[in-house]
């Protein structure tokens, strides 16, 4: 089948589990070459292909709301409704979003990006159905380790004690982004394996059968058997809920989902369908991975899987952070390392083989990473808490309550600092300043190479230092220097990376390299221009911010990050608390999501380019 | 025994359970009396008098870790800590703060305020003690409602799995806040009171023993007993996670509490001893609280525990507020009502009573609550989540990815925004400005008095708003006016309470009539003063800005907020980006935790006072 052509899933209605496995061979193969060219969340949506068949062969979307849980598995959905042919733009700048969009199709009922949103949508979608009177099926779909992230579990707490109509696809494949942690992939590893389950429901209907008569034995007999329906029921965890468990089934058989489908359906109250999928089938590589790499990625080699690797000097951020890190944790096991579920994303894998005693992976639980930290510090540990910027927001009250509000000496390395690319607008990295520098006690650091991000790690470890964070961006760091001097920094200074009288540029992280060149650029037109490297967000060098405002030049502020309490308005306020009527202009993201594509091009968009900065600067300077 | 004299809990030792019986009483006997003055959380506090010398006794605080959490209920553990004395000053200004703090005591180790944080504390503290080569004892108390919000869920899930040492105890008193929701309530329930699960213990171990021999029967039977053990343990649910259950225990019985904690001992293991407390327990008026009036509470008359009420002329923000909700949604089934177990403190039981098809409480699970409302909103229903600004941080990401991101139209109700009073740093509403500022989509508004507030409501319902915020404060508005027209606000208009052309002060809220009353007694001085009512803190009223700073005079802000992300700052970058040089001065929260106290003392220390406001206005007017 020419998968490029599909308009909607109402074709699937008509078809047989054969012709269903013939179209599962094409999606796969469509998935794989495509993917391969624009990169992608490929091994999610290998898992799934004839789980998403199934779904639309049953139920019919959109007046049945299917709802995918963080949304990176949504590809075959996507292709099911009508925008297979757009597969070549995906993750591209205006191109297909990676993730499900409303404003792309009325089949996407629900926009995620982040896990474990899925159940609490659904309520909302079931409740809006009962209340005005509607019948239709409200399905949501959640990997294994979506489930464990803390506003699930409240999710599976309320359905449990209301009995919404529900039908709950746990889509368990093994391994979310990195290998799964916690209780829970225990439990389910535990169903999927111990077949013993099974054995002994049949061990006990045949003793039961085969036992003699007699009153009082018969009753007992009676009584263990009707509470055997805990004990043969595989997901006990979830009856004990409240919630109707079905499974487990093969998610790549449709005659199993096709039973367990079916008999949800006859069930008005919440149901779960424990489907066992596994991630990257049908491609050798990404079947084989063990650790997370094909969780999402860029464009690889068709014929062996791998992965094109762009031109790049220097380290990656995420492994430059992580290494520096172990290098002190190796001296002192004060230090420890806590990632929620991006052990590979974070590139702590290393930190994780040489000293796993120091090493925490906690799964998707960001609020319980964080507050776990801060129960660390409080006995005189240094927790290092490597996070994404854009799941740190999940842990908004407890960097505020448990960490900063005890100032507690955790040291956060945010990750993806900035704005991310391929992933769009759920995950930009560009609110944390402004909420941090909200925070009393927290100290906001970003280094514009290797070199000042070790000396910030230096700075966080030999210092109580209260809460301290380093941001750092998703991709490659510039080259590092070799044998460069690492010394500790003296909290609230800036530098000037270039001197100029004629107008400041102030900044931090690697955008500064930008404003050197344009620095430099004008020079050569006679404009002298002033660059700050704002290393520390928070607090500001005030002293070197008054010896700028004192001249009465213009001030310019550029961030990869919202304009709205950032730096440039943290300057704004300085300059108006302390009646400098300097001319200031700050660029960066006004008020608005930004979404998927090459990072480049989103700077461009936001204004943040050479050419743009310049005739700013002109503007300006009149010139 | 003389309560207050208690210096520390060493003397409990070698108490007998009938000594310690007596003293419970004594405690019961001094924090009915004292809380009859001070007021406090006295409910929780009489269910946990046995439970808290038993821990004091059995463990040795601090190099054992006993861990509060939400910590209104370690009243017993401060006068076992030596603070006794100090009841007296308990939630005011200066004086006992209501929750743990560690710099009144080393046996508080962990601070608190919002709940289910103490077992990711422990986990730390468990962690922290392993690394280094400790034997202490980590004890996380932690109530049924705390249980069910997604952070203790995300730590229970890492816990079984990890199977760290730690000893929880599940303080389970059917009632945390308001009666409690949630299907592991209706499993706790299920296991206080039905005594079939210990009748049918005895029924199969009976019955066992009475079988006749036989290999085969003999086997089956060995593997259903061997079974059995899931099925006769109560605590099933945490059994599946990999937690040891014991229990339930009668919280209020010594010898039932000893064996517990003495078998707990010794199991290396995470245990969970579940031990059921009465709330209120000792005295009548609380006992009997079906709805969650004693949760925490002013001063009340000892004899009959009558709530003893200030002067108010006007209805309390919470109930003005969800009345009007509620008159709305008798007219209109999309309207709902949705609160994270805050059913009593939001002012929401009418609703519930009138209205139960369209309110939701779901328990302490603030954010499930707004992604839910989300969900909602997606089918064309109107959702109202009332929530407390302090506890609305829990939701952040759900706030900016669920409801701002898909610019949905969810209602909230901030409900003790600004300071709060004797609950204190970890309830003061001051940070919700900074964070929804930073929203694309989100507005922010906040109503000057009651007729006010209810246009807004208008504005909310009659309009596609996307998400709206009403931030209102703790206590009471003004006298309604009756009979005044509700009429729809235009978004981002501001109006001027007074005019005059020396100086504009800008504020929101029930702050304004401070500022009416400061500008009416300077004009008797001759000092002419613009009163701006921000009605609208997100988005500005940009032509009165314009307005306003064209006249070059002096601005003020005024507001009972984080000065970082408040209004004050926008208005600043607001100045900065059109070049404006009007003098401005900010009044708020600079970069600290406010304490607990009377709330007049505490804004007389942020410099909201008449007098500081009259005195800063005449500085900058050289007058």
């Amino acid at each position: 089948m020419d998968i490029s052509k599909i308009k909607n899933p109402s074709f699937l209605k008509g078809m047989s589990n054969s012709e269903l496995e013939q179209l599962s061979a094409d999606i796969r193969k469509f998935l794989i070459e495509t993917c391969s060219i624009t990169g992608g969340h490929i091994g999610a949506n290998l898992g799934v292909v004839e789980l998403t068949l199934s779904l639309h062969k049953h139920f019919n979307s959109p007046t049945d709301k299917i709802i995918w849980d963080v949304g990176h598995q949504a590809y075959i959905h996507k292709i099911l409704t009508g925008r297979g042919h757009e597969f070549d733009s995906l993750r591209q700048y205006k191109g297909l979003c990676g993730f499900p969009k409303m404003n792309e199709s009325i089949h996407d009922v629900w926009e995620a990006g982040h896990s474990s949103t899925s159940l609490s949508a659904a309520v909302g979608m079931a409740k809006a159905r009962d209340i005005l009177g509607e019948t239709n099926h409200v399905v949501p779909v959640i990997g294994d380790g979506a489930l464990t992230g803390g506003m699930a579990l409240e999710a599976l707490n309320h359905i449990g004690h209301d009995r919404t109509d529900l039908t709950i696809i746990l889509n368990d494949n093994e391994m979310s982004i990195a290998p799964n942690v916690g209780a829970m992939h225990n439990m389910f590893g535990r169903i999927r394996t111990n077949q013993s389950y099974n054995r002994f429901k049949f061990d006990a209907e045949s003793f039961f059968n085969r036992l003699p008569g007699g009153d009082k034995l018969r009753d007992s007999a009676d009584k263990i058997k009707d509470s055997l329906k805990y004990l043969v029921v595989d997901g006990i965890f979830f009856e004990e809920l409240g919630i109707k468990y079905i499974g487990p089934v093969d998610g790549h058989n449709f005659k199993e989902l096709d039973e367990a489908i079916i008999a949800s359906k006859k069930i008005n109250k919440p149901v779960l369908i424990h489907v066992v999928t596994k991630k990257g089938k049908g491609y050798k590589p990404a079947e084989v991975d063990k650790i997370g790499t094909w969780h999402g990625l860029g464009p690889y080699k068709l014929e062996t899987g791998e992965v094109i690797k762009g031109n790049t000097d220097g380290p990656a951020w995420s492994a430059l952070m992580s290494d520096e890190v172990l290098s002190y944790a190796k001296k002192d096991k004060h230090i420890v390392a806590i990632t929620p579920a991006m052990p590979v994303g974070s590139k702590l894998t290393k930190f994780q083989q040489e000293l796993p005693e120091q090493f925490f992976d906690v799964g998707i639980a960001e609020q319980h990473a964080v507050t776990m930290a801060a129960g660390l510090a409080t006995q005189g540990m240094k927790p290092y808490v490597a996070i994404y910027s854009t799941f740190m927001q999940r842990a908004y009250d407890q960097l505020l309550h448990d960490v900063d509000r005890q100032n507690l000496n955790v040291l956060f390395g945010i990750d993806r600092a900035g704005l991310v690319g391929a992933d769009g607008e759920t995950h930009q990295g560009v609110f944390d300043i402004g909420f941090l520098s909200q925070f009393p006690n927290f100290t906001v650091m970003m280094p514009k190479n290797g070199h000042e991000a070790k000396e910030m790690v230096k700075t966080a470890f030999e210092n109580d230092h209260g809460p301290m964070a380093i941001r750092y961006p998703r991709g490659n760091a510039p080259k590092l220097q070799e044998n460069a001097e690492i010394n500790s920094l003296t909290i609230g200074t800036w530098t000037k990376e270039r001197v100029g009288e004629d107008l400041t540029l102030i900044s931090y992280g690697p955008t500064l390299e930008l404003l050197t060149e344009v620095a430099d650029d004008l020079l050569k037109e006679g404009i002298n221009i002033n660059v700050i490297n704002a290393r520390f967000i928070k607090p500001m060098d005030f002293d070197m911010l008054h010896e700028i405002c004192k001249t009465n030049k213009p001030v310019m502020t550029i961030e990869e990050s919202m304009l709205t309490g950032g730096l440039g308005s943290q300057i704004a306020t300085f300059m108006k608390d302390n009646d400098y009527h300097n001319i200031l202009r700050r660029i960066g993201i006004d008020n608005e999501y930004i979404e998927h594509g090459d990072v480049n091009l989103l700077l461009e968009d936001i204004g943040i380019s050479q050419s743009n900065i310049k005739s700013q600067i002109k503007i300006l300077l009149n010139k």
